[in-house]
């Protein structure tokens, strides 16, 4: 039986929390370093300033479906969050996206100055993978140690330029040459720069549980980039159709930047039926994983047919 | 019998080109990926412009000298050379220091634009772990496992906010309230800025070759600390006694900026004396490791004793 709004917005609610308490509590073992104070307040200010927390949440659950104990994820979804907020960071400097405000807040360059904005970057993405390397101070046996480091390398190659940076590199050549952007360039830039994370976090928690099975893995990555890249048509949909008042943000962008998205070059109608069969998939894909999984379902179903 | 200067020049020339080697290998291997090729001729651009190759010559030589054997180390020498660049890249940001030429060549961001000169070095610091992290795959047992795991926690540390980025930090506050600078402040800053990224060589090195006795680790740190600071320390005194010519870089800038350096804070005489106990502390600690150790000497006299 598929749970209820209701249902799933208690319980995700609650997921959300025990990720952000999981993320504070490495982060808190940055500022416990003899370090410039500086640079741990932007660091907290920036991953501290709000999100969805999304990356982290599917990474334990992921970890939880296939049956994975210890602590040895925490790590990875404090890294993952870190890896996603540096990210943020980094695009909203005067040299990229020139961003003074995020989800209503100041962004982190805004505050502390564009210097530290570029450190603050650089040390959580640091940062974030001296935590997923403290991993291995719960190892105990070689296949532990094995795991820990097969999820180190996945979520190093995710992030580096194999997958978000190349996103972000694809994006900004794109937008230098507006209107130019064929099928495969969005698609390349929609499964990297949104989808790499995505895989990533639902990849490292399914081999840090103990999944070997490359067949196993291959249908986890095929979800994780049928999720990213709904998830990005949805927002190139909800752009055209969406609320500004529901979506919190303006609507119509797209547009008026004459930036080519799924619904510039494919309409409303087949961008809709394309998020449908991706969902879809990835929805059958997850009714066979092991485990209960009404909330995996529940999530995806929520990520992609949002209003918000 | 020490190293003749015509030995030890020989020496060091074949060392560099075969650190060189394999930095560039490992490089090689982002070129491989289906990426956009802007990031990568971006962070080959940075990476090839040159240097002295210091880090990886240390790692891989500590990894000699104490009697190391695989290919486990190179991951290593790569990844600190790629860190080392990548801050050199941030470094000369326009949200940095602002300079558009370095070694006489333009800066990464200078021929590529500010915003892939964020990205590039992003790519480099990301790179240079999932270089590390692919270190594992040679390992065979949990014992190496365990080494590899050990290395890759000191680098990122003291690559991090407890190292060089710390170091940046705090040098970045010191320029903004330049002269107020104390002596304890002036060697958080030479420790972390610089000497990080030494310490982690050395210490990795050792690490990966199999080094546990904590005295010993702690013995190689101090060199590590010694090499690093007083490498600093006669920078500060080149800029004030050196010949123009023979650094191939303007003399008394930190007058002209009001800069404080350890000889504006104890004079020429007592920063030699320093320069001096030092060195001669760490060249003691070498001779004290196993091997022939007789480079390892000549390149601390030669780091510190230099006249460019």
């Amino acid at each position: 039986m598929d749970m209820s709004e209701q249902e799933f917005k208690e319980e995700l609610a609650s997921r959300v929390e025990a990720a952000e308490h999981i993320v504070k509590q490495h982060l808190a073992k940055a500022a416990d370093m003899q370090v410039p104070a500086t640079i741990t307040e932007a660091m907290n200010y920036s991953v501290l300033a709000g999100g969805k927390r999304l990356r982290p949440v599917l990474l334990l659950e992921m970890f939880r479906l296939f049956g994975g104990e210890g602590t040895g994820a925490e790590y990875f979804a404090a890294a993952i969050e870190m890896i996603h907020t540096y990210s943020l960071v980094h695009d909203d400097l005067p040299a990229m996206d020139n961003d003074m405000y995020r989800r209503g807040k100041k962004t982190t360059w805004a505050v502390y100055g564009d210097a530290l904005g570029v450190l603050a970057g650089d040390a959580l993405l640091n940062f974030a993978f001296e935590t997923a390397a403290a991993a291995f101070a719960v190892c105990k046996t070689q296949e532990e140690y094995a795991r820990t480091a097969q999820a180190l390398q996945v979520l190093a190659r995710n992030a580096g330029i194999d997958g978000m940076i190349g996103g972000q590199v694809a994006d900004i050549e794109a937008e230098e040459n507006a209107g130019q952007l064929g099928e495969d360039a969005l698609l390349y830039i929609h499964t990297h720069k949104t989808g790499a994370l995505i895989r990533a976090a639902m990849l490292c928690g399914a081999i840090l549980a103990g999944v070997t099975d490359r067949e196993q893995l291959a249908k986890i990555e095929r979800a994780a980039m049928d999720i990213g890249v709904a998830f990005q048509i949805q927002d190139d949909i909800l752009d055209v159709t969406g609320d500004s008042q529901e979506l919190g943000k303006p609507v119509g962008s797209d547009a008026v930047n004459g930036k080519t998205t799924y619904v510039t070059l494919k309409g409303v109608e087949e961008s809709a039926r394309e998020v449908a069969r991706l969902s879809d998939e990835a929805i059958r894909i997850v009714k066979g994983f092991p485990g209960e999984h009404r909330f995996m379902e529940a999530l995806i179903a929520w990520l992609i047919d949002r209003r918000f």
